[in-house]
């Protein structure tokens, strides 16, 4: 398969990308411009980064900002850091890239554990991540040309676990294994409308 | 209590304003201004609200635009409409309304079914409600002053579930009471981040 991935230098992205290069032809895109620039923030770059890479049988995005604060802190604009970008961005990969993805094709996005289960700071992240899972369940029951989408959703990850160990006490990090498997399932196989939640 | 209904004109507004009137102080608040005028889409619209209105125990939000439409025709502002109504409306009701809520007060916020369970059109809506379904969890644990919020998610309703019904093939609507219970549990129990179903 010919596959799109955004965000293949994050800690999630890079291991993604070792996995699918085995037995895959990958487009990589980013803000920089890995094979193909993109700012997912903004629909016009989106439908330039379709425009410029053709016949792609799955699309991956493992990125979107979002902000971190404490909710008493948090300004309009704090939370429009994620609309436009974890969100929106997310969204528009799939509104506009519905038209450009082959037959059969798969979008899969990323979300996160907290959208169930939240912790302080997380409100503008929660509902991110919560938005995005319920709009790709909506979304595969409409997608034409059998085109199916999932969203993995992973609990703190264990590559970037000892980072964020403060702020996620008690969570149980995911193996990268079990992260990028819910990829693989997404792309690989038939389902649709799925919240793989990698807990 | 003295509680701050905003929508109390609409098919659940008018259920919850009788329920609540019983026993409560209820302040209508409106985009054509009932007891106080306020434009959810506009924080310097909800913040002169609750300027407006004083020593409130509970607020209830009763109403949030959003936009249906089929997915491979929604535009980037159809679903900012949502957007920035049901979904932000809703927020910023919580993060500006939390500096001027008494002690111990509650925020109840709708969402509905959409959020779970999605039908042809509601991409947009599902974002909307799912959003604010997992934004209600993680503020319910960073409000101070031992403020609680829930959010009430109802499947259709029955005062307009002859309206919808050709939208929401199977769905069983909700008897009114039922609906409107889900408010008064969030307001005179002592539960806080919950999302009250009622499907």
């Amino acid at each position: 398969m010919k596959i799109l991935l955004i965000g293949a230098s994050g800690t999630i992205g890079k291991r993604i990308y070792d996995r699918f290069a085995q037995k895959h032809e990958i487009v990589q895109a980013s803000r920089t411009g890995s094979d193909v620039a993109v700012d997912i923030t903004d629909a016009v770059s989106i439908q330039k980064m379709y425009e410029a890479v053709e016949k792609i049988d799955a699309v991956i995005c493992a990125t979107g900002p979002a902000k971190f604060g404490p909710f008493g802190e948090l300004t309009e604009d704090d939370f429009y850091i994620g609309i436009r970008g974890k969100m929106m961005g997310q969204v528009d990969l799939v509104r506009i890239g519905q038209r450009y993805l082959n037959d059969d094709g798969s979008f899969t996005l990323t979300t996160g554990i907290l959208a169930d289960d939240p912790i302080v700071g997380s409100t503008a992240v929660s509902l991110v991540n919560g938005a995005v899972n319920s709009f790709a369940m909506a979304a595969a029951i409409e997608l034409l040309r059998n085109q199916r989408i999932n969203v993995v959703c992973p609990t703190i990850v264990a590559d970037s676990a000892e980072a964020y160990a403060d702020f996620f006490p008690g969570f149980d990090p995911a193996p990268m294994d079990r992260v990028v498997n819910g990829y693989v399932r997404s792309v690989e196989t038939k389902i649709t409308g799925r919240i793989l939640r990698i807990y």
